[in-house]
């Protein structure tokens, strides 16, 4: 007997990528898993030949919103179909979407709703993150406790947003549950107060624009509120995650906490290497500033300008970022349910934050190799290593190692691609990144070994094949 | 036919635990190299059961002196024999000691030389760095860039040392020659004019016991050349290692450089993580200074102290080092040609530099992650996966992979161990960690699939069956 | 004519220190200003000979409390005029106290309240800083810029206690009204959710004794605040005054400020190099944990230790402190009414915080001089000068210059002084520096050219002697 | 009898500003010195109104070239006479020129020389630096203690140019011999080796105009020699000053040693202010790179560029700079003993290094004063206060005070000058700064209360009347 007989299916000439490692062989799948590593494997009943291309762990997206509940009449524009869909095209096989507590309602019942929105629906692997929004008794000690043994082991605080944010004594009890039971917090750190009163005075003046956002939300908005969560995180003794930094402000106050031994993570987004100030609108003469145009790339943190995109880059390569997620918020630009709330153009604040991404972002990431600003392995190690075990999904998902989930892409390395809206496949009416050019391509992604996508092609697997996975404890 | 047909060897139900990722599974290894990874290998010529012991990648020592011709009638214990039968029973299973090439003399006779003490003497895999001790412009621009072709990319630079040490300018020249061939420079960083005009000082004052030693050598003046070394890196625009770091100090100053986006690398050893400057003697009242037994843990740079301790560990965890070596320097106590120069005790900057190691490096370190100080994965990567890379002999060795050779110990993680220089098996005559515990201990040693140790017993393999590796460029 | 003809008073053979300057000669007083300096000045109404003695700037305390309305029947035990007597023995000519808003009242009403207080009372001259405490639309737009044309240019904010602290927002107000009109914000930074959330939980575990104080107010709870109101300042652009600050975490974040080109300034107390946490109670085996005695020594923030005390003289010297106050909270220990509310021994949450130290405050920070930790220049700068100089009082006060007021102390550099509470002139019954041993000792003070201490012995002018002093805008 | 009988000189309604204080009042000299201030002194011989103008302390230049020995054919310009002609004009009143050791010459020799060279030539006082470039054990140990002692007490180090350089070694020993007898050590601070590696690499690709000087000596040559002579400091454990500090890299690591509590001083210079490398010259199309005319601006360290000024500006406000001196050094642009050397346009490398400013070093820094980015009495600590009290000539000069002498400069703030080389009073036929607008000037200028310049107009004071001063030792 062999290891790899009775094979569902063999990868054959794979030149595998992980996290550390780099090496050719076989890979032999039985039953979803894989389950040999080898040359020269026995003939299994599908075959493909990855000459030329890259395999890859599938993408871990540690942080994308897909069918949220939202307030104000807002829709988004994904569900877990469209949502997931998109993400296989680029390479993603687990998406972490958020099941998000609304005030003076029970943890638990968003997560049965969130249940619901997704059954049936998704083609690829899921697992839920919470929101916790209302950090009342019952939540901390009750709720929270139980559905981290479920398998729901991170959640997400805002310390801006008035229907989200908590109260700095609230976010210390969030903190203090996720410590007692080995959970991990992701924080958005941005200081409310600094910019409701930064708004407040913009739209006094009649700065209403879209780019007026950025002005709202300068860097010191965010790293004030990112040394506060460190500071809370330190108190507490427990490891935190601070989602989409943005610029070298943030960064240096994380750096700083690493450098003194704490466990402080950190996940950055395609959007602050990629987009600046400018692609929320322009001052000009005539006070137009840019148009409405530019609503289509608020969100929150702002983008900010070149130099915070290289340190953003640096900060990827030297350690200081973990996890690379897209922060996907699909809102249709010229939608009443989306940037033009009411069907109107809206002053600034009135914008809903948030841009797609779910499927530009590993080839985004993916260009920074070719260009030499990280390797290979970094790129595994952010966009599906270390978000797989940080979310507690390892060894599952996030490597191709025996007995991983056979969630392979099949990359090319090689191909240009120009990006632009009408060939990518979420739901929302634009991309950020129209007409960037980018080198290095998804080509063909297995899930669990199901080939979803083949040579760009999206195969239409069925509608709820994609499993909800019950996510362990975080591994740092 | 399958990937595990007629394998010469199966490991079965080994834990494999790489640089990124742990999986349970079978080994299958014919002609020396990795072949088959997966559940229920066909059955092989030799079967071992691996059952309640990880299995590693062996490991790598980066920087370690055996055989090193010496000045002054100093001679090393141990040579390639000796040396590398410690460094298997250590679970070491490859070792990257030094040609030196002497002041006055080319570089290629030393290469030379030392081929001829490795020769017939090693078991286990070696490759050498090469020590550039007078850059003349034949050594610069014919030795070097044809010595870096043949398989030597990585050469060290003394900062101090009369015999070794290079002018700011001769570092210089050397960086660039390591920035057009993309070999990897070695820096031991320490001013020698501070400690010649401290050293004087101390002698003149008749403080010469041991412990003077580090008195000659405060953090400052390491820290002074790190600083410098740096710099040199940043004008010439190549990556550097800095070798035995020992502390705060100098750490801050890597840290900032790699803050910066500089591609500043370093490496600590067991010394500094367990030994303090008490150790080379105490003050005492009748001003014996603890006497001459300070002499076993005289290196450079010296044990500095607890916090320093904390800060090296704390560095080890965050991603400053990415390297931990030996600096095995195997010298006698009690001998003439050891700790004892002409047989006598002698004034501290008499005694020659440096601790044997080779064997305890690799638990030393493990007992940091039996305590939480580090993960499973951080020790392989610092003590196998990184220094293979760097010094380029990855993926042949450093990880446990298809294709790599089949260098691995299988290691017992809750082995209790006393440490005795009895049970070592270098050709010193002391360990300055007799009498630790540590728990994690490596059993079985197999380097190109050939067993050498077996449940900790040493199996007298041929001397000489180990090869010299021609290393590659390094891989950052 | 001469500029001495018709002199009240004449200061001879003075070795006068300023704030950059030391020279000898006569000081000529007439009116209650220095109108002469010289050598050999005629011959006036009063002659005092200063041989021997250091003529020094009358001390401007920038930070203290007297005849404060208090909550919950504490009552402080220093009025006007024991505070200033002490004052004026400890070589302190000018104080500045605070008018404090209550919630739900106005500003106005608050310092019409505390001039009722002072009027008639005080033996030196006085300013008043004010507490704002419920910034209201009112008191930003109308009472505060009223009150800043009258003379009150300097204004405290707190971040904790739930009957004083600011949200977020009304910091960013309150130091925006001091950015339009020019007036300076100092800031009491410490977090108040943790130290509400850390007592909590104290208290729950029944650590209740005076040390646990120490233990609820941890130094990140202060660096965070202290970062936090930092931000503030930089958004707003305004400088502010980051009072009593009490360690090296604090100190780090306002250095970096600095270093940014922010105008952040800082103060620091006596309590602070002199105190640790062991003053507050020490553990001990019978959980007694050293008893109530450490009341005493509770005040906000706490003492740390001895490395933190090396630090604030570090930042004393070079640079970082603009001020040096008292911050005398003037509770009695064996009090109903102070350290004992409601005559009771109670937890640590309910002692009224702070401790005396009017008097003691010039002779400590003396005793640094003496040991080479800061020059003469810095002790004069950083109790005298620059509080004039930052609360609108120079050059009336702050230094001895033709011009200003003649509120000048003779100082014995040489005197051994043991502190003793029963030689103090306050009304508390305890100093925490009992037993301590200082070297320097103001012998003779002048207010305005009236000599009310002698040789030590305090004169008994008249009640009422001290005025009002509107302060002018604050000078940087 | 009164203060202010027989005086020589009244200053009548003086606007006095010192380093710390401001007042109004006449000012009496007599016998050079200030006798008496007071309002109404009795009437002079000499009276001066001094309405409309401020009176400072005359400058202190700490650092200027004059009439130094020079090797290859260079001749400074500028002797005693003409250099303090020109000082004197712009409002300095004191000057620390260089009595420069010759390798394999003693230093008394040199100091003896200098002396001649000074004698019946200056018009205002000065002081000697001495230059240390062969510390034999005799210079170590006989010559310098004994010079200190007849008042030379501050000493220059180089760390480049070969004919002054010293090793490590010996700055260690210069260090000790300081830290011994209480002076005070000026460092050179730029990396020997890394400009002459940097230079050979230029020169060889034919990369000879001036404005390669900037690429050779680049900001990191300066940090790295800044850090190491930092070190030295502070193993030595003793003060230093690091001279001419042109930008962000040293000033960080300055700033980052005076937070640790080491005394490490610092200056700055107009150059690194008001110049940038483009005024080296600008890379052109036709290859001539802006001439030779950019010679006229060579300077070591070179001028940075506009972000490394502001970080100048940003270290005199926050107190990283105690120094700010002109670094005079007086060569002649169209001249074959000055910029062209031998009478032509000459390699980068062989131009002498130096710009002329000891006439505009005051207007250029006050100016900054005018744009708010230092305080008045920062100019005068800058200029005048602290030079003087480093360089052991405090209380004589750098103060306005009771037995100081009457070294006083009359100063306009408010009159705009353009400066052209044509209206200075230096014997350089260029200006660096020719038709930059400064607006405030020295007017009247008095040397121990002789009117040597009147309203901008050069009196023609007898040459020799300024005098030697014995320094004392430096106060910190």
């Amino acid at each position: 007997m062999s290891a790899d007989n009775n094979l569902d299916l063999v990868i054959r000439h794979a030149d595998v990528v992980t996290a550390s490692d780099r090496f050719r062989c076989d890979i032999g799948v039985r039953g979803g898993k894989i389950v040999a590593l080898g040359h020269g494997l026995a003939s299994a009943r599908q075959e493909v030949d990855a000459s030329g291309l890259l395999a890859l762990p599938g993408g871990v997206d540690g942080h994308c919103h897909l069918d949220q509940p939202m307030p104000d009449g807002l829709r988004m524009a994904d569900d877990f179909f469209t949502g997931t869909r998109a993400a296989a095209c680029g390479g993603t096989t687990t998406v972490i979407p958020f099941a998000a507590q609304e005030k003076g309602h029970s943890l638990k019942a968003a997560v049965a709703d969130y249940h619901r929105r997704a059954d049936g629906r998704a083609v690829i692997d899921y697992a839920f993150h919470l929101i916790v929004a209302d950090p009342t008794p019952a939540v901390l000690h009750d709720e929270l406790p139980a559905l981290i043994r479920q398998g729901y082991s991170s959640f997400k605080v805002y310390m801006t947003y008035d229907d989200l944010k908590l109260s700095d004594r609230q976010m210390l009890e969030v903190l203090d549950v996720a410590r007692q039971h080995g959970a991990l917090v992701m924080v958005h750190a941005e200081n409310a107060d600094c910019i409701s009163w930064l708004t407040d005075r913009l739209v006094g003046e009649g700065r209403i624009a879209p780019r007026f956002h950025g002005l709202a939300r300068p860097a010191v908005v965010e790293r004030e509120a990112t040394h506060r969560a460190i500071s809370f995180a330190e108190l507490v003794d427990v490891p935190i995650l601070i989602v989409h930094v943005s610029g070298k402000e943030a960064i240096e106050q994380i750096r700083w906490a690493q450098g003194r031994g704490l466990k402080i993570l950190a996940e950055t987004c395609p959007q602050y290497l990629y987009l600046t100030a400018e692609d929320m609108g322009l001052p000009d003469e005539d006070g137009s500033e840019g148009g409405y145009e530019g609503a289509k790339c608020v969100c929150s943190p702002p983008p900010r300008d070149p130099e915070n995109q290289a340190a953003v880059w640096r900060a990827l390569t030297n350690g200081v970022f973990s996890v690379f997620s897209s922060d996907h918020a699909p809102f249709r630009f010229d939608d009443p349910h989306g940037k033009k709330p009411g069907g109107k153009e809206q002053p600034f604040h009135h914008i809903p934050n948030g841009v797609p991404g779910i499927e530009t972002r590993l080839p985004l990431l993916f260009d920074g190799v070719r260009r030499g600003l990280l390797s290979l392995h970094q790129f595994v190690e952010l966009t599906s290593y270390r978000p797989a075990r940080l979310y507690g999904l390892y060894p599952r998902k996030g490597t191709i190692a025996i007995g991983a989930d056979a969630d392979i892409v099949l990359w090319d390395p090689t191909r240009k691609v120009r990006i632009a809206n009408g060939n990518l496949h979420h739901a929302v009416d634009y991309t950020p990144y129209e007409g960037m050019e980018v080198t290095g391509w998804p080509m063909t992604t297995f899930s669990r070994g199901e080939m979803i996508v083949r040579n760009g092609e999206y195969l239409e697997p069925s509608a709820g094949r994609g499993k909800f996975l019950e996510a362990g404890l975080p591994e740092l």
